[in-house]
């Protein structure tokens, strides 16, 4: 570590912890807000709940919910418009990672024109964007803590990672309660996704004591609560893996991600798979790829989820990964990679769009295409 | 835990970040910044540095310097008159906590009008300060990230808390090279306030699984730096006590701390003792008094401290505080009260202006004058 940077919203955290959202949306100066969110939120009636919150504090709210899982660039792109034409002042996202990101999206393009692929890659905002409050319903993305936004680019089917310091938002409301209303598979997906946030940016180059505890914290909460909250939805448990995909998505912002992400967005890119359900399949098989490169850090990983304590790293690192493997089959993931995709024909092509992420650049291990297709045959 | 919120700054860290300072302050609007510190950092050459790097970017610099060890809200009013005069338009402070807390003094005088002593207690600032950036000269008072601010009111001879998220600046760039410049005393002092920091946010009453592991980590490098930093001024060891600092002012700022730092701002207003050295005098006996309201949490942070497990909880946390006291003996720290008090004769008086301190609501028993009584007599 020479020089690190550290950057998180102001978090609100707690079971009812929405109802802060009107006094802090008006501290930022809303007088008209464009709410961005999508048809499943909408029907577990949460965007109900954010209108009137909003309205009975005298602001005004003007409603975008053409938002798909893995949001595209034309969403973007819309949305931007309306809140242009309606004169809107302050943004709020309410969902999973989707809504998040395309109101990042919005914000980017309301800040700064253009088309959104132009902001593709690290650093590329130059100027500011709206103040935005988000509000997550799936304990798994960590986009509304992030400076992460992974938008779909429809015409090249590719999923751009764009990473700048302005994506992270003035304010994340994390209201464990929300959790409540989601299905076991989703919150088993998103849980996943929180995992592989905490495991990557552990092992990034990129990562810091600034970052490596929340990683660690994430781990071990994760390990703690995914089996009791996917079959009892027990409202302790879903507020443990909130804060361990909180936790995991402070570490994974500042510290960057891996190869495994590089395979997600490709995989994602290509044929709109729920990025949760992709790293039960690849994550296993990047760790072990990874573990000549960051062994006594694979060790550690593999002793926060076994509790085992071996003689070689080596062997620590691989009792972890073996009991993220079964575990993630006890959560009734899909767990092989041939499971997703209709046939191996694109592989190649995959790894090759995976390999210019900016996900890549902080893997532990350097790979090439070569490299990526060894990982995906090993999963496959 | 209910609701709980997390705040801190942008962080910059590393050896060398000091060069960002131009740029992050163009960033924040910058044309002419006021510059706050103290002769002792001027001394160093360190104000020298600021100057240059902000006229290299043409940004022209107010200086002002007339801060104590212990400032002063004459000093805080003469600043802000300085930074109105002068048309300026960002604060820089760079200095251990004292000239910080000046900095946040002035910024929330610009801000809000009135005198500083309106703003005591917790939440009293209601309008937006200018943008601050800090550079913090010592490892301990977590002054550059938290949104506490601790000034002397003359006339009443009180330390004032004030608190408030408005005083968690726009960004701290911690840059450990500055240390190498301070006496071994002034880094022993500063770091055994980081350890009370991180001791008393863990055991607060608004700790939260987001302030926790900072705490911890900070106890964690405290002790495996500390002994090197004061011996060798080894840069490594300094780097892990900037570390530590940081995470402990992260989580104090948003856990609050508890009656060891109550009395020790009675003491400071009365008799201009340098916070640092109260610390090793009090803290033990705090944590004494804590016990039983937090013997899990304070066996827990005798393990970190000792790395000996007991089958009690009590005894291990008192095997902790025994440690602590033998290593504020090795690092020559003052250790009994009546080596910093003329005599007894205020003990009372200094007791009963420590109960209405803000750290007071936090500390995890709740404690009476008498309470505070016994703990300093301990301790004399």
């Amino acid at each position: 570590m020479l020089i690190t940077k550290f950057a998180i919203p102001e978090v609100i955290f707690g079971n009812g912890s929405i109802k802060y959202l009107a006094p802090c949306a008006r501290r930022l100066g809303a007088k008209r807000v464009l709410l961005v969110s999508d048809p499943g939120v909408e029907r577990a009636g949460w965007v109900e709940v954010v209108m009137d919150l909003l309205r009975k504090d005298s602001i005004e709210c003007v409603y975008f919910n053409e938002v798909s899982s893995n949001p595209r660039d034309v969403q973007v792109h819309k949305g931007a418009e309306l809140y242009v034409e309606n004169g809107a002042d302050v943004i709020v996202g309410i969902g999973g990672g989707s809504p998040i990101d395309a109101a990042k999206g919005i914000s980017t393009i309301v800040g700064n024109g253009g088309r959104i692929r132009d902001y593709e890659g690290a650093n590329k905002i130059m100027r500011p964007l709206p103040p935005m409050i988000f509000i997550p319903s799936t304990a798994g993305s960590g986009s509304d803590v992030s400076q992460f936004c992974i938008i779909t680019d429809v015409e090249r089917q590719v999923k751009m990672s764009i990473i700048s310091r302005s994506l992270v938002p003035n304010l994340s409301i994390i209201d464990p309660m929300i959790l409540m209303t989601k299905s076991r598979e989703l919150i088993a997906a998103s849980a996943v996704d929180a995992l592989a946030h905490a495991v990557e940016s552990y092992v990034s180059r990129m990562a810091s004591p600034f970052t490596e505890p929340q990683s660690m914290q994430a781990i071990q909460l994760f390990m703690e609560n995914v089996r009791e909250a996917v079959d009892s939805k027990s409202p302790e448990a879903l507020k443990n893996l909130s804060i361990a995909s909180t936790a995991a998505g402070m570490a994974f912002s500042n510290a960057g991600l891996g190869i495994a992400h590089s395979l997600a967005h490709s995989i994602g890119g290509r044929f709109d798979v729920l990025h949760g359900m992709v790293h039960p399949v690849l994550l296993p098989s990047v760790m072990r790829f990874n573990l000549m490169s960051r062994p006594k850090k694979l060790a550690r990983v593999g002793f926060q989820i076994t509790g085992v304590q071996c003689r070689s790293e080596e062997k620590q690192a691989m009792k972890g990964i073996e009991y993220l493997e079964q575990l993630f089959l006890d959560l009734g993931a899909t767990c092989r990679l041939n499971d997703i995709l209709p046939d191996d024909s694109e592989l190649e092509l995959l790894c090759h769009k995976a390999l210019p992420d900016a996900c890549t650049l902080t893997n532990p291990r350097e790979a090439t295409c070569k490299d990526l297709m060894s990982i995906c045959e090993a999963a496959w």
